[in-house]
């Protein structure tokens, strides 16, 4: 049970199928967390459907973001257990000077309020861990990721957050044209809308990434040996 | 009409709207035409169904990829009239130290015969267009292709070929991430499974391009003053 | 009379000149200035000469910096005069997960005051210019700066600040990859030796940029047309 | 003594000194080769003269580049011994839609003969080794070289072939901010004036780099275990 089945027919996948797609990149031996713009201003301050979270936040998914945060919180767990790395890229709040695509295409993103660009605290960074702000979807572009990812000796990306059609598809596709692995533990990431969310997971898996349930990523994960 | 309507719920396309996703960003003054992976790996060497073209190469979208190439050339007529610039991102022939996760996930493309490689003649490139061999999905990733465009100031990317959900998704985000104005006419792209192109064709549109029949893209650039 | 003149010897010049090198890239129509990383940290929060200033920062160039300063002032007053865009890539106060190389090659360099990080008063930045913090020595390298460019339509760099055989040259020969016409006035930017100095100018005015007086590079740009 | 001893006064040496630069980074345990542009363009078809050499191509650094190629060619047989990955990045000839920058600044570059494009043959890649055209100056700028980096999990960059004042040195400052380890065997590279290749090794030594004879570095990586 995959979570694009009933969105992506059968006849779909086969088309995949006989085209060779969707093989498994697998675990490497050094995996990097990312946690993607799990700010309040994905989820809204406290868990609410989407009709209410969207009045205090236009970026906010509402429930559905909720649920990945405690997801989330049980694959930072094993990370912080195991002393493995973990990433923060995230929006900053705009400045006068932003403006450019985004503000076009989405005008309401940049006037978000103040308490929206807090971290949720349940899966919040802390000391030790890397930030980094960003300003564009890839968590990759315009940042310093890859050079972080470089001096961690990095081979695998965990990749958590929001949007799954947004922000962590760009980084994803990044990911893998970089050549990392990427394994995206699908109850860790969430959306807007159902048929986004569901579709983009179909992509990334046929073409850029291994999804899986958390529990099968926290099993490989606690397969590797710790952090030498 | 949008190519998504009947993929994506009308509830799912309110949740954008309440968000206030989808602005236009306009057509710019100085637009640059990238045909992106346009080779006869994608289409086939003749028009035939998925399943047939699929046999010649895995990689073969099949009949809507010669639909697309027809539309692409209505588009192709006006740059050359024009004088506009023209850009062909493709995929050049896998080499022996050519691997890493695109060789992991979809094996089949480590092997596709050097026919396929070729431009498809209805819309190839002649002298003085830009060649952009790439080995990742986004045309600007590990290519000069920002470099091109900075030289020629173009400022709208007008975004055809394959695959909506790969490649020309890749571009299309970074292309947004530059800050470049990005449109799609959407006949001009083609995809080997319907749900993925109109979901893709959906995102980008709420997210970060203009999506626009053939027709209509054809209408804003003939208002455009000619190359100075 | 050159800055390298004395330095670069008249038979190395004439070497460049066998080979074609050091023509003119001249100005463009829409200018954009940069001022990196004119912090207190590479001047001193006084003018001193380079032993007494090394004390307070070792980052800081000493006197030629201010001088430096003085002349940058000059340039700044145009560009606000003309409504053209100035842009302060600076050095943020690292933090406890920056490392890598940097911290190897210059461990110094990780313990810099706060106050070092502050910019000069004399050509800070006001509401309005684009701020961007870097973790790298070019201004393009993991920031958004090249999006910056695209948006503003910018065909020319204006480069000052420090260090020229530092973080300016790094972004002169990327800025000059991207295609943008660069130029320099020399005397706006600075360095801890004369040496370095007078090299890099040299190196940089036969491959990658225009390398001016202040006062020609004035000219230059007085002789353009104002922000449309 | 060091390549740039006589050209950088002591007394700049100890302004380095006192501001704590020049640190060595250390080998670390998973070299990759990079021999950067050694075509016959950059040498000449014969060992001869600058003056001589430069009437071949404009681009030729004459002898100094024939004695890096027998010391390059040391270094090479060692990464053939281990089975280490060697990397060519290299100037693909100029095509008609190349122009920008470098076309003003060195008009002579486009226009060098076919053979000018030729691997050398006493170090020329094999079966397996990695190719990479460029169009910038960095090896790193437009082209995949990071994701190969990142496929071979190397740490450790060997960096030699020309210029050193041009595309060795935009490829150190890429390499170094990628946080790869970078080492410089100095009489592997080369470049057509001494003043810029002694200065240019100085300033690379002191930011970016561990510059030092082949000798000691042929030692430190012979210390390395073999690839796994």
């Amino acid at each position: 049970m995959n979570p694009w089945d009933g969105v992506v027919t059968e006849e779909e996948k086969e088309i995949y199928r006989a085209a060779g797609f969707g093989k498994p990149s697998g675990m490497g031996s050094r995996p990097a967390l990312l946690i993607i713009d799990v700010q309040y201003r994905t989820v809204g301050t406290t868990p609410a459907p989407f009709r209410e979270a969207v009045k205090e936040f236009p970026t906010a998914c509402g429930q559905v973001g909720w649920d990945a945060v405690h997801n989330i919180e049980r694959v930072l767990a094993l990370f912080r257990e195991r002393g493995w790395p973990v990433l923060y890229p995230y929006v900053s709040m705009k400045e006068s000077f932003d403006a450019g695509r985004l503000a076009e295409k989405v005008p309401a993103l940049m006037t978000v309020a103040a308490k929206g660009y807090e971290f949720v605290r349940e899966v919040a960074p802390r000391e030790g861990d890397i930030l980094l702000p960003k300003k564009h979807p890839s968590a990759f572009f315009g940042t310093p990721l890859a050079s972080y990812l470089v001096d961690l000796q990095a081979d695998t990306l965990v990749v958590t957050g929001c949007t799954t059609s947004g922000c962590v598809r760009g980084t994803v596709v990044d990911g893998f044209a970089y050549n990392f692995k990427v394994a995206i533990p699908h109850e860790c990431v969430y959306d807007r809308g159902p048929t986004a969310h569901a579709v983009n997971l179909f992509d990334m898996s046929e073409k850029y990434a291994d999804v899986m349930t958390t529990e099968v990523c926290l099993a490989a994960l606690r397969d590797l040996a710790p952090a030498g």
